[in-house]
């Protein structure tokens, strides 16, 4: 045993039960492990965060919509009813497979005699990893807040600027990538500029915010069926986006993007063309696929390594028609359901996991207010204000507890009465509180504290 | 005029109205320019932030009850029915009083016919502020998620850790000031500790964890009468919080105080000591009093300087009986409203602003789940439950918009009923998302991207 690995943090064996160690507590690792605290099975969690974040809705933390705290919830408390699953928040560097031992960051090592990959994925650039700097993606509480801090202050500081087009530059909004994060984010960015802004500025018209959203690809969600697309395009234009398809972007700078040679300023710049799993490949030496993928064989397991499986984001997973299954929270959901059923069995006795069978629950986005789209597969499909509100019921219905659904709800009923956004702050919780990116006249002075008064 | 300030943001004037210029949209600031805006003049809010934060809630957020959004409102937003007000999103660092501008950091300055000074205060740490780094105050949004951050990683990591004294003082809390935010400090975390976490851990009993709260002077909130003091040291006491007056912190150290010549190991200290007024007696060339303070007449206003008030924490405002004023924001709210409906009549016709009086509407300090306290003055008194009830009530009521009354109330009684708390977020922000004090163990490794599938 290495000593940059010696502390051994794995539970204390209760009954000699068989130890499961899952990492990641995405929606593929807490289903799994849910499913796991039924059986006589020993679970570690691990994460990086203390939290489950709820992804789909992110967006709307970005646009000042929500709050983080509205989306997320403490894994030990979505755990806490299963007294045989340990949650360890700390940062897996590393699988040492002969040793069966999960690595950590710092000095910590836990072994397993399952292990299950659930790391999900993140941004990719294309190989310009300088473009991160500039255009966030929208995975992180921290990104959702600095996107949001970013668009809100754009428009703080056009109201103060006397040069037509810095105002313009300010209040221009790029997103890349006509996904449908990319759709969600243009909506919502065209929405809060057009009503909630609409009357809080004296000098310059938040209406006349440019979002523009572009697409490599001939067209917007090219997941969905056609005419949910062109129904979603139709809708975007008409709340004021651009959108720009066959337009793959050729530079991402601090001050714009260039496509087709021309630089189009901008102030914000979200990144949402392309994932790529995270680097759990590397851990366990196998060649991940080109978006960095593990192949896994049907009972979810890497072709090869012994106790050791691979699911959601992380993992190279194929329907029964040979296609590999899309980067949807249901999938991993699904497929950690299925692991989280038959690993137990598969302990002691020997008996196989079946393989997992993708069943689709339809595929959705939604375009503003008052509109989404459904894809149920097969031909089935569904736009308009009653697919937002079935898009609307069945994501607060998927909040882990019913306190965030209690709020979430509150929130969107009083957003869609008055127009509202709740949570309209700049904050960047850097020491001195400001965007590593700020322009000089909003550097971080020591000087001025501004309104803090004690008590009421 | 010099360049560094040549950007002129004064609002084109509209009719020749005179122009006040209010800094700081604090609890005195904005009371100033809501009363303003009913009168035939122009206004321009200059501040640091965008939004109003409500600071006697800010011990919520650090404790994981309430969201950052919950308590803060975008300053446009509360002022937006008021045409004639302006708000800057700037920081002021200087005023020129010569050419009657504003200056701000970068290259823009304000002109003013009447300014007032609502800068608010931070906390001091007597001459020490390299403690600063090891014991946040409680004035921002970042001190409070800092503070958050650092409770609730404390128990994560005491969790992992298998040494007992390690555990011990990674669950040990300092709160450094008997105030009544150190009061309130100490009684949420001890209620957090106790209830919130109580179920969730696998290795450490949160009921086990140590919070201290320690004054140098005799005894607890010497603002208020002995009586509601000692109940609210039994109080405290009842929920599990050591108290101990009479113990002035001799250092503040990254791994805990020094008290009486004896290092008391601690993961988290909050300083709630005292407080000194922004630096705005600098801006104008007085010398401020030894809190920072600038001396005011009856009448608000800065003796020799002409066109100059200051309010709230930032001014030195004697009571009838020749005592200041202390450091409350009904004080600043009060005085704000003062300014605000007195200073439109002395425009034009030269007539003088009457003196101000505070009225005391009483003050309150909240123990814990269920007991507050109430000083009305002249002997009236209130404490228990009864108290608390009006404690949640004026509070809600306090709060600027009734959205935020509403979500407030909302995860109150939530909380009251489950003894949960819906903000349990451990988030820096940083760009790594990592606290700059993080011990070694949770330093930012680029590598693993945790769970964020993209889609549901």
């Amino acid at each position: 045993m290495d000593d940059a690995h010696s502390d051994d943090l794995t539970p204390a064996p209760t009954g000699g039960l068989p130890h499961v160690v899952i990492v990641g507590a995405g929606f593929g690792g807490l289903a799994c492990a849910q499913a796991l605290g039924r059986h006589p099975v020993r679970v570690t969690v691990v994460d990086r965060h203390n939290y489950h974040l709820f992804v789909p809705l992110l967006y709307q933390v970005a646009t000042a919509g929500l709050s983080p705290a509205d989306i997320a919830e403490p894994i030990r408390k979505v755990l806490r009813r299963h007294p045989r699953i340990d949650v360890v928040m700390g940062e897996v560097i590393g699988v040492d497979l002969s040793g069966r031992r999960v690595l950590l960051a710092g000095s910590g090592h836990i072994a397993y005699d399952q292990l299950v990959l659930a790391t999900g994925s993140a941004y990719t650039y294309f190989g310009h990893d300088d473009w991160a700097a500039h255009a966030p993606g929208l995975k992180s509480i921290a990104d959702a807040r600095a996107i949001r801090a970013r668009v809100l202050r754009g428009f703080e500081q056009a109201e103060i600027s006397r040069d037509a087009d810095e105002q313009r530059r300010l209040t221009t909004t790029v997103i890349v990538g006509g996904g449908p994060t990319g759709v969600e984010m243009a909506g919502a960015i065209a929405e809060l500029a057009n009503w909630s802004l609409q009357r809080d500025f004296r000098n310059i018209d938040p209406r006349t915010a440019t979002v523009l959203l572009i697409e490599a690809g001939p067209r917007i969600l090219p997941a969905f069926p056609e005419p949910l697309a062109d129904y979603s395009r139709r809708k975007l234009e008409k709340l004021g986006v651009t959108v720009r398809t066959g337009a793959p972007v050729e530079e991402v700078r601090e001050d714009g993007v260039v496509i087709a040679g021309r630089l189009c300023p901008a102030n914000v710049i979200v990144w949402g063309a392309g994932i790529k799993a995270s680097p759990a490949a590397a851990w366990i030496g196998v060649p991940p696929d080109r978006l960095g993928r593990i192949a896994v064989e049907a009972d979810l397991s890497v072709a090869g390594i012994e106790r050791v499986y691979a699911i959601g984001d992380t993992a190279l997973s194929l329907d029964e028609s040979g296609q590999p299954l899309p980067a949807l929270a249901q999938v991993a959901k699904q497929q950690g359901l299925h692991l989280g059923r038959h690993l137990p069995l598969l302990v002691g006795d020997g008996k196989a996991i079946p393989p997992f069978r993708f069943r689709n629950r339809g595929n959705t986005a939604v375009v503003g207010r008052s509109s989404a789209i459904f894809d149920f597969g097969g031909g089935r499909q569904m736009k308009g204000w009653l697919a937002w509100i079935l898009w609307a019921l069945i994501h607060v219905y998927l909040l882990v507890s019913f306190e965030k659904r209690l709020l979430v709800s509150a929130q969107w009923l009083w957003r869609w009465a008055t127009y509202q956004r709740g949570a309209r702050l700049i904050t960047w919780d850097t020491p001195s509180d400001s965007d590593p990116r700020a322009a000089p006249s909003s550097q971080p002075g020591s000087e001025p504290k501004i309104p803090d008064h004690r008590r009421i």
